[in-house]
């Protein structure tokens, strides 16, 4: 998500509406819909600034996806033609051969009148965008995508567990992670308090369930994690000031705090964030509620490396896996980005 | 200040200037610029929301001055034509039987082009507006209002410690009663950067003197006290995050809002503040960095009653003079604004 028809749309009318995918082909281990499963045929085109899109790099840290399907990183900051490949040496995703992500989306539907969005997976021999289905896409890389899993990836979506992991998901869904927009976009005060209340409510929520146990669901890392994890990190940086989240900073909640570190600190979940993206695209692009686009320099993002003491609370990461190695050195976040 | 000039000046150019009063006669005992001390002819207009007239109404509660020095409070959002008289019944002083504090600077001046601001003082007889210099007014209140001054009242301003007084005052004003504004009211990032390093070095300078003692110059409440106080506490509520000073909460930086809360508990402090007004003022007035106009419902209020411990540092608030008094009911902050 995070297209520039998310910010026109905030604009334009109220309260904030999110729009819902366009594209919802599957990528499947049968093919059904004509896209198979097969290492090195697809691109997973992200922006490292965008939530929806960093569940999709967390995901596939954590699964060992990296070389079946390769990466391509966005500008933070994006044109009137929305996501650029700028930051490739020449301004071209070196694979696709595009400089904009809206060329794929014009390749799978001529004159497609919605926003451009990422997460986005490209099908690279045709140059043609498959999905953005940002709900859908990380499920699938947890149970359509396993023949390719490293050995020792996580079961992030176990099958005992769904039921559970949806009801989480659907209450982070609607009041945090689509929340904080909700409250950020919101052109009336009262759209705003109403969002504002679920923020906090939700999050007193989760801190009295995260309170004895370590992560979300079961005793392991789930999908419901990593979809908490994307929009907790996003807090303090910009969600707080920017979107008016100001209950509370997240380092202001012992309980949430330390469970956001303790996923921070876990390969695959830091090693993906850049906070210079999320900052940059936030205050620079989102002119209509920042005019100056100024960005602010905290807070200080030190304390994500701070000890959580969370490994108190048992929990077995990985369960009977491993956790994933080290990022590969064209994937590090710059040092701009790092705390 | 908190002039609309000061919004139309910010946006219009920078780095931020503030511009300096332009009406500056002074209110002396001796009566030297034609306008002596004396009570009941003066009216003292103020906006709740603003730091520099708020000043004024601390100074005015620690010397007792409220029956000899009456007050009208503005409404904190402006129109057009700036600070109104809205909240009287019928939308006019009362007294000097006006709708807008402008009609007072047109008495003095007529054709006045500069901004109205506050806090003001107006020579109730003629109607016209005798000074709005806000670096000025509470030194007078202090040195030469002190023929009506309560029984009690302390020295604000003692003759020995005035050099040094003078001096943290001209750090804080330069670096955060005018810094905040710098940071917030800059266009471009390299402005910002400047004005957000200032705030939180003077931050960390202000943190380490008042960490074992517990005012700022001397053992007792002085005029420089009052000046960190008054941006102090619009510190979370607006600079924070409207402002973009958000290396650190007040509340995340011990000292301070240890100093801060003792502050706000003393009598003359806290009494004199509304956090509503502030908030609406702020984030409703400044369209040009919150063109939505939203007021954020965060951060809760509530600590700043909390204990603070700092009379283990000793001193002495009023020296050899007593506490004021309890606010006059028509004073009384109403519950919208109160912790």
């Amino acid at each position: 998500m995070s297209a520039p028809a998310e910010g026109n749309q905030a604009y334009g009318k109220k309260p904030f509406k999110r729009s819902t995918s366009h594209f919802a082909d599957r990528i499947t281990a049968d093919g059904r819909d004509g896209w198979p499963v097969e290492a090195g045929r697809y691109r997973l085109v992200v922006s490292r600034a965008c939530p929806w899109a960093s569940r999709a790099l967390v995901a596939r840290r954590l699964l060992g996806l990296e070389s079946a399907l390769p990466l391509a990183v966005v500008d933070p900051i994006q044109d009137d033609r929305s996501w650029r490949f700028t930051l490739a040496p020449d301004g071209r995703d070196p694979v696709l051969g595009i400089r904009f992500l809206a060329e794929a989306y014009d390749a799978r539907e001529t004159g497609y009148p919605g926003g451009v969005s990422v997460p986005a997976i490209v099908d690279v021999p045709s140059g043609k965008l498959v999905t953005n289905d940002y709900q859908r896409i990380t499920l699938d890389l947890a149970t359509e995508w396993t023949a390719l899993h490293r050995p020792g990836a996580p079961d992030l979506y176990p099958e005992p567990l769904r039921a559970e992991i949806d009801e989480v998901m659907e209450g982070v869904f609607r009041d945090l992670n689509n929340g904080v927009y909700r409250a950020g976009f919101a052109t009336g005060q009262s759209d705003y308090e109403d969002a504002y209340r679920a923020v906090f409510h939700r999050f007193d929520l989760l801190s009295e369930r995260l309170a004895d146990r370590r992560y979300l669901v079961g005793d392991t890392l789930t999908e419901a994690d990593i979809r908490l994890f994307t929009t907790l990190v996003r807090f303090d940086a910009v969600y707080h000031g920017h979107f008016k989240c100001n209950r509370d900073k997240l380092t202001e909640n012992p309980v949430l705090w330390a469970y956001a570190r303790d996923l921070y600190q876990t390969p695959g979940f830091g090693d993906t964030v850049d906070f210079d993206h999320i900052k940059r695209h936030y205050y620079q692009v989102h002119t209509g509620i920042n005019p100056t686009g100024v960005v602010p320099l905290g807070p200080d993002p030190a304390g994500w490396l701070t000890a959580h003491h969370r490994e108190r609370l048992g929990g077995r990461p990985f369960g009977d896996g491993t956790p994933p190695g080290p990022v590969e050195p064209d994937e590090r976040i710059p040092p701009a980005g790092r705390p």
